[in-house]
C-alpha cells in the first residue's frame, strides 16, 4: 500500500530509525536549494503522520500488533455480539448497514483478567514499551522523559490494544502541543466515504488525533472504517451512540446501555473517550441563569437526565467500573467539560469551576486504576481569563494533560471562529495546555466540509506551533529560522516548501507574479524589481558581516550600544508596568 | 450622494446627535427579533464609518470645512505648483496622469505664519474642538477624557486641515483599539479605480484608517482620488514617492526632494506620515548578522542612503523642520520602525531597541512643536516576547500611541499570516497598543485583492475587539452578549446581523440547512432536530431560573458551592504557578 501523496515536490517521506528495537518513525524531509553563494542549505525534518494509504477498503497495516501481543498480557476473545441496532434505526429497517466493512477483521483483544494493559501501568512499573520508544524518537527526547511523564500522569499515549494501526503519539505539556480534528456524520448530512476522506485529509495537514463525533445513521460502521484507516488515535463521545440506541430519548438512557456501548467501542479500537462524569445533579441549577446555558451536547444530555430523574449522573456513580473496563483495553479518559461556557458572559463561572473540581477528583480515581486521563476545557473565554483556566486545571488535576476547544475570545465573529479560537488556543497552550481541539470556520453555523477541515487544521497547527515557540520547546523555532533564511535569500520554492501549506503559498505568489523565473528572481511583488530591501540588507551584510561584532560596532561609534548589546546577551527587558485602566 | 450599502437587512445607518454643536456621528443600528417569549430585544448600536458614497468621481462632502475655517487660524494659499513628475516617469512620458482628478479642487489651507493648528495644540490650551466632540460621541466617553489624552500625547486625532472629508477618529490606549488597512498600487500591478474600490471596501468592513502605500505610476493622482473619497484618515510613507522622483536611486535622495514631497502631500490632505527618522547610521551595523536584515522598505532605503554616503539620516537631522511643517497642517507623525524584526530570530534585538530609544527622543521633540505622534512597532515576534514590546514603548515614549504590524508569532505559515499576526496583534493590543496595522493572507507573497482586504480587515477587527474585551473597555462585550443571547434563543437572523460578516455567516449556515424555515427553527445542523442542547438548557431555566439563586442552590444540596458562588462575585482565582520547563 502506497503512502499518502506528499504536499510538495521538496517533501519526501523519511524515517527515524531505532533498528535495535525495530522502530521506524515517519518524518517529512524538506530539501532546500543552495544559497545564492552556492553554500548548501541542509534539509529540514519535521514531525508527520505517515497517514492513511490509498485503499480505504483494505485499511492500514497493524503496526503495533506484535508489540501488543509481545507483552503477553492480552487475550483474544469472541467479543460482544454485533447488532444492527449499533448502526441505528435505518440500518435495522434496511436489514444492513449501508457500507459494511469488508476488510480484515481481527478478534478483539483485552487484558487478561486482573491485568492492566495501559501505558501508564507499564510506565509506573518502570517498563519502557515500544510505544514509548516510538514517541521519544518522534519528539526527539529521551525515552525516560516519556516514561516518567506517563508514570506521573502528566502525559498520555492514547493507544487501545484494538487499534494497532495507530502510530503512537504523546499528549502532555512537556511535549509538542498537539491538534485534534473533529469529523463525523450527523442526523442531517454526510456519508461514510466522506468521513474517511476527511480523516485522510485532516491527517495529511497535520491533525494529531481525530474525534469521530458521528450522531446519525451507520454510526458503528462509520467508526469501523475510520479506525481501520486511522494512523492517529481516534476519540469518541460514546453517549452520542448510546442516545441513538434509545431513539434520542435522553431519559431512557441507562448505565447498562452506556456500558454496552463503551465495550462495543473498546473492541473496535477507540483510543480515548469523552466521558461527562463531572456533570453532577447539584451543579445543574448553577447553569440556570447563564446567557447560553449548557452548550456541550454530552453535558446537556446528562444534565437533562439528572433533571428528569432527579438522580445523580450515572457516569459518576459507575466511574470505577468504567475505569476497570478502560484498563483492560488501554482506553484513555478525556474527561468532558459538560458545563463549559458557551459565551464570554459565562466564562470561568461557578458551574464551570464546580465541574472542574469533580474532574480533578475523577482524575485521581482513574489513576488508581492506572488508566490514562486528559481533561477537557473550554470553550468561550475572554483573553484575560484564559490563563486562569489552564493554571487552575493543572493545579487541581496534578498536571493531567489539558485538552481545550479554542477557547474563542469573542462571540461576534461566526464564520471566523477558527481565528477567534486560535487566538485563545495559542494563549492557553502557551501556559501548558497539551492538546487543542480545532475549530473550523463553520463552527456554530454548520458541518465542516473538506476545505473547512483543512483551514481548521492549519489554523491550529499555527496555534500549537506558536505556543511551542513561546514555551521555548527545544528546536521548535528551527523551521521558522529556515523559512526566514529562505525568505532573505529569495529562495521562493523553499519558502513554499517549508510552509504549512506549500500549494496555497505558491498559488498566492503566482497570482501576482505568475512567470516561472519570478520564483528565483531577486525581488518580489511588494517592492518590485527596481528596489529591494533585501538587497540593501545584503549590502550591509557584505560591508559589516565579516567583522567581529565589537569592531563593527566601534566603527560607527557605538560604544554605549555595544555595551548594552554585550550585556543583554539573550536576555530581555521586562518592566513591571501594566496598562492603566481608563481614567 | 447616497451612503454606502448596508451589510445586512437588519442594519441601518443611524446617528448620534449633538445638536448644540451641530455634530452628527454615524452609527450602525442593528435591530433584533423578539425573543421566543415575545419579549423585545433592543437594537444594538455599533461604531461605524459612514463610508464613501457611490460616486467616486465627485468625492465626499467636506464635513470638517467649517470647523477648520471657524477656528480662524488657517489661510488658503496657492500651493506648491503641480508637476507631472509627481506622478512618475510614465506620466511625464505620456504628458498626463492616467486618470486626472476632475472633482472639486480646493486651494490648500495651512496654519497662519507662526500658528500651530494641531489638535494637540488646542487640547493643551484647554480648547475643545468639534473634532474632539465628534470622537467623544463616537467613543461614548466624556470629551474631557479626549482632550486630556490628546494634551498628554497619549492619543491622537489624525486630521489634516486639507482632508475635511474625514470623520474624526481617535487613536490611543484609553479608546477602542483601531485597525489600519494598507492599500496602494505597486510597480508591478493595479490601477487607480481598484485602489479607490479597495478604500471603499476596507472602510465598509471596518478599517479605521487607510494607508496608501503606492509606489508605482500615478502616485499623486491615485492619492488625490483616495483622499477625496476617504471618510477615514489617510496615512502615507512619503519616502516611497520621493524615491520615485529620483528614479529609484536611494543614493540620490536629498532632504530638499523629501521636503518638497512632504509639502505636496500635506497640501493634498494626508493625515499621518510614516517617517523613518530613527534609522541612524550607527544602528545600521547592528543589523548585519540578522537572519532577515532590514525588512522595512523605508528603513532599508534610509539605511542604504546612510551606508552609501556615510552620513547621518537626513530625516533625523531635519526633524525639527519636519515638525514645523506638520504643525501648520496638523499632520501626525507615525514614527517608522525601519529596523523592525522580519523574523522571530531577530525579535527584540539590539537594532530594534536602539531605534526605539531614538523614536522616544523624537516623540518628545515633536511634542515640543505640539505635533501629534504615534510610534510604529513590529513585525515578527514570538508570543512570549510580544508584551515587552508594548510595555517598553509605552514607558520610553511616555504613552504615545503604539501602532503595530501584527506581530506575527511564527514564520512558517505564509498564506495564513493574517492569522499568525492576529494572534500577536491581540496580545499586543491587550497590553496597550492603540492601533493595529492589518496583515492579509497575501503578506510576503503578493498584493492583496478585494477578498484579501476584507479577510484582513475582519481578522483585525476580531483582534482589536478581543483586546477591547480583555482590557475591560466599557461596553465592549455588549455585542458579544447580544449575539450569544440570539444564539441561545435560536434567532438565526440576529446571529448573522450581529456578526462582523453577516453575509458569510448566513451563507455558511445555508450551505448545510438551506431551507428558509431553518433560520427560525429550534435546532441546528450540529445536533439535528431530534436532540438539542439548547432546549435542555431552556428546561433547566424553566425549572430553576425564577428561583432566587440561594433557593436554587440549596435545593440541590449545594451549600458549599453556594458559598463559593457568593464569595466569588466577579472575581477570579489566580494561582501563581507557571508551566515548568521541560525537565
Amino acid at each position: 500500500m502506497s503512502a499518502r501523496p506528499e504536499n510538495y515536490p521538496t517533501h519526501t517521506l523519511d524515517h527515524l530509525e531505532d533498528p535495535e528495537h525495530g522502530i521506524r518513525v515517519p518524518v517529512t524531509r524538506i530539501t532546500q536549494d543552495p544559497a545564492p553563494s552556492g553554500a548548501e542549505n541542509p534539509p529540514v525534518t519535521v514531525y508527520r503522520t505517515a497517514g492513511p494509504g490509498c485503499a480505504p477498503e483494505e485499511g492500514l497495516a497493524p503496526l503495533r500488533e506484535d508489540w501488543i501481543r509481545g507483552r503477553g498480557d492480552v487475550e483474544a476473545y469472541t467479543g460482544r455480539s454485533r447488532s444492527l441496532e449499533d448502526d441505528g434505526r435505518s440500518a435495522v429497517r434496511r436489514g444492513e448497514a449501508s457500507a459494511e466493512w469488508r476488510g480484515a477483521r481481527r478478534e478483539p483483544l483485552r487484558g487478561l483478567e486482573g491485568r492492566r494493559v495501559t501505558q501508564m501501568h507499564y510506565a509506573r512499573r518502570g517498563e519502557i514499551t515500544a510505544e514509548m520508544r516510538f514517541v521519544a524518537l518522534r519528539e526527539g527526547c529521551d525515552v525516560e522523559l516519556v516514561r516518567s511523564e506517563l508514570a506521573a500522569g502528566r502525559a498520555i499515549i492514547p493507544a487501545n490494544v484494538n487499534h494497532p494501526e495507530a502510530e503512537p503519539m504523546i499528549i502532555g505539556r512537556a511535549f509538542l502541543v498537539k491538534v485534534n480534528a473533529n469529523i463525523g456524520n450527523s442526523a442531517v448530512t454526510s456519508s461514510i466515504a466522506e468521513e474517511v476522506a476527511k480523516l485522510e485529509w485532516a491527517t495529511r495537514w497535520g491533525a494529531d488525533t481525530v474525534m469521530d463525533l458521528s450522531t446519525g445513521d451507520d454510526i458503528h460502521t462509520t467508526r469501523e472504517w475510520i479506525l481501520r484507516n486511522s494512523p492517529v488515535p481516534i476519540g469518541t463521545v460514546p453517549i452520542y451512540q448510546a442516545l441513538e440506541k434509545v431513539n434520542g430519548d435522553a431519559n431512557a438512557l441507562t448505565w447498562e446501555i452506556f456500558r454496552d456501548t463503551v465495550i462495543e467501542q473498546c473492541e473496535q479500537g477507540v483510543d480515548y473517550m469523552t466521558i461527562h462524569a463531572g456533570v453532577l445533579l447539584r451543579y445543574v441549577p448553577l447553569t440556570a441563569n447563564r446567557v447560553t446555558g449548557i452548550v456541550s451536547r454530552g453535558g446537556s444530555i446528562l444534565a437533562g437526565w439528572c433533571l428528569a430523574r432527579h438522580r445523580e449522573n450515572f457516569l459518576y456513580e459507575h466511574f470505577d467500573e468504567l475505569c476497570a473496563i478502560f484498563a483492560r483495553y488501554d482506553v484513555s479518559f478525556s474527561l468532558g467539560d459538560g458545563l463549559r461556557p458557551g459565551s464570554l458572559a459565562d466564562a470561568n463561572d461557578a458551574a464551570q469551576f464546580a465541574e472542574l473540581d469533580t474532574l480533578a477528583e475523577l482524575t485521581a480515581r482513574a489513576w488508581e486504576h492506572d488508566v490514562q486521563v486528559m481533561v477537557e476545557g473550554p470553550g468561550h473565554v475572554p483573553l484575560h481569563l484564559v490563563r486562569e483556566n489552564v493554571e487552575r486545571q493543572q493545579e487541581l488535576c496534578h498536571g493531567a494533560p489539558f485538552y481545550t476547544l479554542g477557547p474563542l475570545v469573542t462571540d461576534i465573529a461566526p464564520a471566523y471562529d477558527h481565528i477567534t479560537s486560535a487566538i485563545g488556543a495559542t494563549e492557553i497552550a502557551r501556559y501548558g495546555t497539551a492538546m487543542l481541539c480545532y475549530v473550523t470556520p463553520k463552527e456554530h453555523l454548520g458541518l465542516p466540509d473538506r476545505d473547512d477541515v483543512k483551514t481548521g487544521v492549519i489554523t491550529y497547527k499555527i496555534a500549537a506551533h506558536a505556543a511551542d515557540v513561546a514555551k521555548g520547546h527545544p528546536g521548535a523555532r528551527d523551521r521558522d529560522d529556515a523559512l526566514s533564511r529562505a525568505r532573505f535569500e529569495f529562495r521562493w520554492r523553499d519558502q513554499f516548501g517549508l510552509s504549512l501549506d506549500p500549494q496555497l503559498a505558491e498559488q498566492y505568489h503566482d497570482e501576482t507574479l505568475p512567470a516561472e523565473p519570478a520564483k528565483t528572481a531577486h525581488f518580489c511583488s511588494m517592492c518590485g524589481p527596481k528596489f529591494c530591501s533585501m538587497r540593501i540588507s545584503q549590502d550591509i551584510r557584505d560591508t559589516y558581516g565579516d567583522m567581529p561584532a565589537q569592531e563593527r560596532i566601534a566603527l560607527e561609534g557605538m560604544e554605549a550600544k555595544s555595551r548594552e548589546f554585550r550585556e543583554q546577551g539573550g536576555t530581555v527587558y521586562l518592566p513591571s508596568r501594566s496598562v492603566p485602566a481608563r481614567p
